[in-house]
């Protein structure tokens, strides 16, 4: 399908919107149109240090940059060579993150009423699909863990009892890779889905870089996903913010999602931000495979380095585990010493210059990359021996996480959106047994929502709220932000 | 109530958000957190030349970075300092555009079915907004402005008859200053929706540098609206698709807004984009008047300049004019030659690097700022009396632009979510007079819709369409990008 002969490499040679951008700048264009600061000329004088070369690429919808909501020059061109590098037959680029490209699927797929089969350890954004959508989710509760205790993958055979349960679904939609980098057989997955004749829908925010190299999982596309929505910006080489959504097939209406998508993204979209992905793509097929052929022998060595330390537990995937994939850049660490949690080992780290990116109670999640040099990692093998040697040999079993399975089992008692519109009231937390949710309560990160607005809140979610709280999480999507009170419906 | 007494002015030097991101960047940290580039050691070569300032600061919520969507850090600090310097009550960032400020009010202020009173003449944004919230929109005409056939601003007694007729509406949602700079008396606007009790949303879009210079009227903020949405990028110096949100009084319920604004941003907003509106605000503060200062004299040199020319007309604010407002950074050309449109005048200006915000058949529009050097407008000037040398004297009347007010009054017989979920088909623009638009016709810019979906298409909408269609304007939300065929319901 993806025939990567000479003229495939000549082609994803060209970056047409980073050039059309540069090309503009070289003509020392005198600028009548918006943005304000004019590629530069009215900005903060200290922070132009940092801001003025890429200043004059700031630009808008003017002759020759082509328009994202209604693309058919440079963006056009620059979507087709991404789709031809990431095998999608078509592909969007996104400036206001994965969480755009979520919720257009769902609001493109579903009509009010509908049902959609979801996985439930999602990201918020497709929670907050399904409510923009006022469709009616039929979760699906994920394998646990059993090393970890953390929510992996969807088996397919509480996947095709969903499907023979609910044959009105209009599509499955799943995460793969997860947020801690497990991820299921996708292909067969798309064949089971396909069987019942609805799109699998698939939130790969964490797998832009799947199919770059033989180390990695085939990518979504690969897969047979008929979409996919990548953050180019967290695994790939892109700026933050900045996504992708593909697609193939014909069981998804691109028209509609092109509407859904001019919807919701800004009507100014950021010129540097799109140029960045044009850029990444070129990056990625060129430069990606050799980039991780460097570094992750040394994430291997690191791996069995830290094998040696009994207070720590790395996940690796095996023959019997729940999940099929495992990303190699994922270092999820289990903390086994009764001393030190997720949140303390991340302090430690910290006053060593080495920032990871989400700790939990019993967890502590590194996410490494093609821009992660030997020094980084050897640095904190350091660290962790040097921490190492306070941590006593005696092996405590921590609390569960707050991502254990049994919290994503509740009662729906009231439809979503209207326990959105519902009259609400605040109540201490440890008063809400029996309540039902007026809110989403997303842990942040990952930003999977423990509870949905109308679920019914049971001792178990305020268990893990309160586990969650004393550790120092961060809460959205909730009217307390410290969580010590929680926002339920007035009348049950 | 903005006492700008010295510690005014020692707080406002602070941009806390920059800081702490230069401050991490300074620490030489190792990141195994996202983004994938870490800070631009993995990133196309060619780009990097113009990425690799920007690109350590391109950073995620980290310890010390606060969190967008929670904020109590250093982004709450800037938000802080920006609420003081735009003399609102709260501001929040917004990293998605006015799109996203103007979609989270109406979702905030509305629930389904409630009514909503609405300038017909609003970006497609708050039409986007409408549909999302499932809002019934009440349109309110603008008067035309009879010497550019341009929409403007509402007539007080046309919002005052619409606040009788529809008491049970949950507020008024207007432009101001509008695409082209015309603005009413926001002040009197406001004492009148608030005698109805209910708040007055202001889509500020192009006037984030209203109330920094004595020559420009006061902000909305300033005249008492409840809410204004400011597109900081367009008229004040941060980077494209980066706003702000203000809001006072207690007609708003923040909470709502701010879940609202959780639900639609990215949960991985771009830390330089939120970094540059805490540059912004400090520049606009301490230079923006001094800007305005020098170019403000030279912009009525040119305006005087251009009086001078026959083919071409300058809006003016004069005591009878349908605004009574009028930006001084806009210049707005209308075509009196028969012999040249404003596409054609684009085109010339063009090839001498001269590049405008906006090309419509009988008008161009000019958008200035504190970034517009003296040598732009001499050079402007120049290529104006270059291009005059071919105008003859006789004028014409060109054909009515595409704005006109009867392209305003139109038969909603759907509404408006409900047309976009029916059934439809493509038919030729020409056959469709008589039949319901399944799509939203958004020429761009401006990005005002001229057709609502479940409104039936007439033969002035079809006329100012062809027009515009020749003329080549580009369309948004529609099937068919060239417009030759146009999206109907199938049943009517």
């Amino acid at each position: 399908v993806n025939r990567k002969d000479r003229a495939f490499w000549e082609r994803q040679q060209q970056t047409p919107l980073y050039a059309a951008l540069t090309r503009h700048t070289g003509r020392s264009p005198r600028p009548f149109h918006v943005p304000g600061h004019k590629g530069g000329r009215s900005f903060d004088p200290e922070g132009l240090e940092r801001f003025s070369a890429i200043l004059p690429l700031d630009l808008t919808e003017i002759t020759g940059l082509d328009d994202l909501h209604q693309a058919e020059g440079v963006i056009a061109a620059a979507e087709a060579l991404a789709a031809e590098a990431f095998e999608a037959e078509m592909t969007r680029f996104l400036v206001a993150g994965s969480t755009v490209g979520n919720i257009a699927l769902i609001m493109t797929i579903c009509r009010p009423g509908e049902k959609i089969l979801v996985q439930r350890n999602s990201h918020k954004s497709v929670f907050h699909g399904i409510m923009l959508a006022q469709a009616r989710p039929v979760y699906i509760v994920p394998a646990i863990d059993p090393d970890t205790g953390i929510a992996a993958c969807l088996r397919r055979e509480d996947v095709e009892r969903a499907l023979q349960a609910h044959p009105d679904a209009k599509a499955l939609f799943l995460t793969n890779p997860t947020y801690y980098g497990m991820g299921t057989d996708l292909a067969k997955m798309a064949l089971l889905v396909h069987r019942y004749n609805i799109p699998l829908l698939v939130d790969e925010a964490h797998g832009a870089h799947y199919g770059f190299h033989p180390a990695l999982p085939p990518s979504a596309m690969q897969s047979g996903a008929d979409a996919a929505v990548q953050s180019t910006h967290k695994t790939g080489t892109s700026m933050t913010m900045t996504s992708m959504l593909h697609v193939q097939g014909e069981r998804i209406n691109r028209e509609r999602l092109g509407q859904v998508l001019a919807m919701l993204q800004s009507s100014s979209p950021s010129y540097p931000l799109m140029a960045s992905l044009d850029l990444a793509r070129r990056h990625m097929v060129f430069h990606y495979a050799a980039e991780a052929e460097r570094i992750l022998p040394q994430l291997a060595l690191l791996r069995e380095r830290l094998s040696r330390l009994p207070w720590l537990g790395t996940a690796v995937c095996a023959e019997s585990s729940v999940y099929s994939t495992l990303d190699p850049f994922k270092l999820l660490l289990s903390l086994r010493s009764g001393q030190l949690n997720g949140y303390q080992l991340q302090a430690r780290l910290e006053e060593r210059g080495i920032f990871p990116e989400l700790a939990q109670t019993g967890h502590l999640l590194l996410a490494a990359s093609t821009g992660t040099s030997p020094e980084d990692l050897e640095w904190l093998w350091r660290a962790l021996e040097e921490i190492s040697a306070g941590q006593a040999a005696t092996l405590a079993t921590l609390p569960p996480s707050g991502l254990l399975a049994s919290a994503y089992l509740r009662e729906q008692a009231v439809p979503m959106e209207a326990a959105v519109y519902a009259g609400k009231r605040l109540v201490e937390l440890e008063q809400a047994e029996g309540l039902i949710s007026a809110e989403m309560v997303i842990p942040y990160p990952p930003g999977i929502p423990l509870l949905a607005p109308g679920e019914r809140i049971d001792a178990d979610a305020i268990a893990v709220l309160r586990e969650l709280r004393a550790g120092g999480a961060r809460f959205h999507g909730v009217t307390d932000g410290r969580l010590e009170r929680i926002a339920v419906l007035e009348k049950v």
